[in-house]
């Protein structure tokens, strides 16, 4: 692959990034959002998903015919694609949906480029907010232009650590031993936070303004252009028990040091065994 | 009070709280900020607290020198002092100094003008997110110079909370009465967020990305700017049991419409009760 194949995708996406950008800020005010539900209740979609989705799978096909693509919407049609070898994009066209619906200001494109089951672009770009992260594997990340670093911390009593409520246990229940986890946590850390979008919480662990994130629950497509942008931006992602990330696992720990990872891995790993063994 | 009267007073405070949030801003990228602790390890001060303080009491009383002030670092240092018929400005310099502590971009300047013990104006500014919520009694709420509203949402089945950790529950502890809470807010509602700031979580009310939030342990500092912005945007501020807000009374409910405060006030008055008959 060579590197102006690289600048051209990379160039490519970002404008079209940019204009899918205004079809989501456009729609976010619009307070009768058409919504269709998916698996249940708070499981939404809405017009404006589909509508960006096809517009960067348009625009990307176009422009290279010979790429692949995994995407939150054709997925939940169509199945999900495995990832190959091919230059793949994998793309959240809005992730974040519940907040749009509600208009709560932190929804956002996210898209990335797999070469080789390997990130080589990843963009996460709230329109409302105008926070645009980008990442270029070996490349560094940025934030609207500025390179960005993870957070100096490097102890759990001192973190702010983004904990969702859909994603706060391996488990889609609140079992006592997830109330004892999160409680731990909580008195045990600076603060939690939830911001709704799991691409936008890795990004705040990437610009160092938390400093951990871990998700139960998550699909590829959430995480693909996250993930490379903490990496880049020099944080670690790992499995929540802190082996190797696998990306199509549904889980995820992101942090800014290895001691976080140490620490946080190891409360949930023992959730976790707890659970297993109930 | 003539119109002219406060119509000097709103430029005024809003131009020092322009100035003053480029005071936050320029910190806020700041990785090493000097912390001093106050009642816990969890409740900071920054120099910057105390700078943007000193900014506002400074600039507002050079200009109207008969005016009072109730500010949280000089309430820290001097304690409380009481409201009265005065015109009174109540400052929190930061509300969200655990986010600016750590970069988080959700923390702003709150500032409230009382005339009669009543509010007469409020804003609260997040100079990093370029956020600037304005409100005048009568006149109707802003964000950024356009009118905002609360949400349509009057069912808490499809309502978007706020929950912040350190306020979730009466009592400063996860009791089970406290998870039986928040559990059944998750699971009864389409989510939660938590952004670590109370007043920005009462104009997210305010502009309807949020439908409700409620907090124990605030101070009069962290709701009283917020508070006139979430009215002028049509939308109550009750006590958690539904009842009138006390303004001193460290706790409120914030929400788009009245059914939403029957449904929360009702769990909110439920949970109260069985902890205080323990």
């Amino acid at each position: 692959m060579s590197l102006s194949n690289l600048d051209l995708y990379y160039d490519t996406v970002l404008n079209l990034t940019k204009s899918a950008g205004q079809i989501l800020r456009e729609n976010n005010s619009n307070r009768d959002k058409y919504i269709e539900f998916k698996t249940s209740p708070t499981d939404l979609v809405t017009k404006t998903d589909t509508e960006i989705e096809n517009y960067l799978i348009s625009g990307l096909s176009s422009n290279f015919p010979d790429h692949k693509f995994i995407a939150e919407e054709s997925a939940a049609k169509q199945g999900e694609t495995l990832l190959t070898d091919a230059p793949t994009w994998i793309i959240d066209p809005i992730d974040g949906t519940m907040n749009f619906v509600h208009s709560f200001p932190h929804s956002c494109i996210s898209i990335a480029l797999y070469i080789n089951k390997e990130p080589a672009i990843g963009i996460v770009y709230n329109p409302i907010l105008e926070q645009l992260f980008t990442a270029r594997s070996g490349k560094g990340a940025f934030l609207n232009g500025k390179q960005i670093r993870v957070s100096n911390t490097t102890s759990l009593s001192k973190a702010l650590i983004i904990i969702e409520n859909y994603g706060c246990a391996p488990v889609h229940q609140i079992t006592p031993e997830v109330v004892e986890l999160i409680s731990s946590l909580i008195t045990g850390s600076h603060s939690t936070r939830a911001l709704g979008s799991a691409a936008l919480d890795l990004c705040m662990v990437a610009c160092g303004g938390a400093d951990a994130f871990y998700n139960y629950g998550i699909k590829i497509w959430d995480i693909a252009a996250g993930m490379l942008i903490v990496r880049e931006a020099g944080g670690l992602c790992t499995d929540p028990r802190g082996g190797p990330l696998h990306s199509t696992g549904n889980r995820i720990l992101a942090a800014s040091s290895q001691n976080l990872v140490d620490e946080l891995s190891k409360r949930l790993s023992e959730t976790e065994d707890k659970l297993l063994n109930k």
